[in-house]
């Protein structure tokens, strides 16, 4: 990234920043003892948005499918998280199978399943492709460059394990699934009751994952991380609220959205005033369960959310693979003020186990700073982060790259450490 | 490393380095098992010899002093590496002490401790820097560049533990204690019986180690793994055999050195003949237990050993810091055939817990390639393996540079793990 990335801090963010370059023992001490105590995810990516006076999460995401959009000369750092990973959740393993989402279109997903896919085989694992979808009926390569291709091939189902078909007539017996499956059209019949261990388990899948469960332990986490950085958890925070028993195409709820929206939005302006923010306050309203920026709105005021138009009303209530949205998550927004060359970016870091492996700016030309940068039809340039995000600089000023990602890095594991949590509640 | 790497490798060894490309799956998995069971020392790094029909270590250090030697851009990964180890040691650790060797004045030696220092800091832990050099009397800050220095403070002791004065009167009392110090000079009584944990611990140095004992272990593990990959384990494992109870300068014991000298060289001739090597065996004699080259000597028959001259005796007899030499390891030399621009090379390769974390060579313009290449005075030109030892690369020969390091990461990572089953015999 030699695009110049520009941002200005208010004096409070800055404070925090400077609290976390400087102080980066104490906060990896104190993540130290968090591990110790909440077993992390097998990976993970977290959406961050700074907006200069707020630098806060926006979205936890189990299933991460832009591994290819990380720097390659960090790779070395993912296989080694993923050995360690490994080492953990299951050591014995040698063969597993990676199921993908089924949009088997889609280039730059098949691009992440071709990195996914290197990391693990470099970590020490024979990693083959099997698809759920079952229009997929045999073996099929797809290329994915000039000179690479991927292999997504049909699964077979024997008792409770699943398997591969080679074409000797023997059989690839996984010891493990890895999932990178956000489930979002419901759990297939046929990785129900395995006998094989699933990674992540099921359960971090949309159809039991709640958006509202995630940000609550996040408050949680970002309170006692603001008692270490002796700051306003605000500044890490964003407010939300949940709503439940919803039908958008039936107005159904819609005096609680236009309540809750209005609450929210006077205990955002609140804080702006305590902090002398001149922008106007907004709302996300997105899907409490789902994912790929369908069923998102952004409205400035609850009058807004009501007159949704038909078009609105029905992206509303829908999201990936026609699942219907009844269960929203209120949640402040959080304005993108990062820009790289005058375009929007938004930080998007990765992890495997606790590790950050990496990350990059979704940069959007087009968009404004307060739309959702992740919605369908969107085109995004994906800039990988230049610098790993280990090593805070002390001697360089908090904007130094390095020491931004830094801070991003720490962020965002609070929000996989809220993750963690969160798998744990339901295990 | 800009500069050819030039080797040729015999029919046995190029089957052995593509298996270990191959069915890097396997290797990884195997190892993965091997840790579970024993723990890995917390760093170390393993001199390699590779003479185009042998690949093996000749020597194992746990105190590793040329961090500063490995590629920057690596950095990323031993910190992470550090972070893992740290959570598997001393995951309450917050203040760490290094304990460097004495020598204070050596350039190249503080650029390493300088390094080691920014890895541990980065995996979060405040360091300082504390030598049991009594000469030192007050923090010293020694320049090792333009614009870095090193702060070397004397240590203090109250009951059993160790602490560092600050300047303004209170104290810096280190959770852990990080050894950079091999302890050839003997234990200092200063760190004897501490309540604070030392890392790795005193009996990992010299005083109590053997290098026999290193190579009956790594014996071991050669076999073991050789029956992974279905090859000769001699293709790994330098011939070795101890002989204590001597006295150089008396000529104590000067039979049964000639007569195990004799002995090595016939079993090392009989292999050379069964791979039709037109090569001359020669022999290794090296103190039991010391490091930094003193103590070596290479022959090629039994009486040149015994026709040392006056110089050679006084060099034999004394290691580091004025130890004299009783026991000697014999072992077989490993011809060192890389070369880089017609310098003969030397790798080393790091690792931090069990993880490789870069390497470099020793390249040396002037000495032959049965010389040892790590003696005093010598000069060597350090040069940091390019790529990581982590992504073997099935698509291209194992001359590739990314392949033939991950083969020595490989066989480092064998000397590890016979480390670790070495320290825990000592526990």
């Amino acid at each position: 990234m030699n695009q110049p990335l520009k941002i200005n801090l208010t004096k409070e963010l800055l404070e925090l920043e400077n609290f976390i370059i400087h102080r980066s023992c104490d906060i990896e001490q104190w993540f130290r003892t968090q591990w110790l105590e909440n077993q992390a995810p097998f990976y993970g990516s977290v959406d961050l948005r700074n907006s200069g006076f707020k630098l806060a999460p926006v979205d936890m995401n189990l299933f991460p499918g832009g591994f290819n959009n990380l720097n390659p000369d960090f790779s070395p750092l993912a296989i080694q998280a993923s050995s360690v990973a490994i080492e953990k959740v299951c050591p014995e393993a040698k063969r597993v199978l990676i199921i993908p989402e089924k949009h088997t279109r889609n280039l730059f997903y098949l691009k992440n399943l071709y990195q996914l896919k290197e990391i693990l085989k470099n970590s020490g694992l024979e990693v083959r492709i099997g698809s759920v979808d079952t229009s997929i009926l045999e073996s099929t390569n797809i290329d994915i460059d000039e000179n690479q291709f991927i292999t997504i091939e049909p699964i077979s189902r024997r008792e409770d394990f699943l398997f591969l078909k080679n074409k000797d007539g023997t059989e690839f017996i996984p010891c493990s699934i890895i999932l990178n499956n956000d489930l979002s059209g419901g759990v297939p019949e046929i990785i129900k009751n395995l006998g094989q261990q699933i990674i992540p388990p099921i359960n971090a899948g949309w159809p039991t994952r709640k958006k509202s469960s995630h940000f609550h332990f996040y408050s949680q986490v970002a309170k006692e991380f603001s008692i270490l950085t002796n700051s306003d958890p605000w500044l890490i925070d964003p407010l939300s609220e949940k709503l439940d028993n919803l039908d958008f195409s039936a107005g159904e709820g819609e005096d609680r959205l236009e309540e809750t929206i209005d609450s929210l939005l006077d205990q955002i302006q609140k804080k702006y005033s305590e902090y002398n923010i001149s922008q106007d306050p907004y709302i996300v309203v997105k899907a409490n369960a789902g994912t790929y920026g369908m069923g998102v709105m952004t409205v400035k005021s609850s009058s807004e959310a009501i007159n949704l138009n038909r078009k609105m009303r029905k992206k509303m209530s829908v999201i990936k693979e026609g699942m219907s949205v009844s269960e929203v998550l209120v949640q402040e927004g959080i304005h993108t003020e990062e820009t790289i060359n005058a375009a929007v970016a938004e930080p998007v870091v990765y992890m495997i186990d606790h590790f950050v492996v990496g990350g990059f700016y979704r940069v959007h030309t087009s968009k404004g700073k307060d739309e959702n940068l992740n919605s369908p039809g969107m085109h995004f340039e994906p800039v990988a982060f230049e610098t790993s995000c280990l090593m805070p600089d002390q001697g360089r000023p908090c904007h130094d790259k390095a020491n931004r990602f830094y801070a991003y890095g720490v962020i965002a594991r609070l929000s996989m450490l809220a993750a963690s949590k969160e798998l744990a509640e339901r295990k």
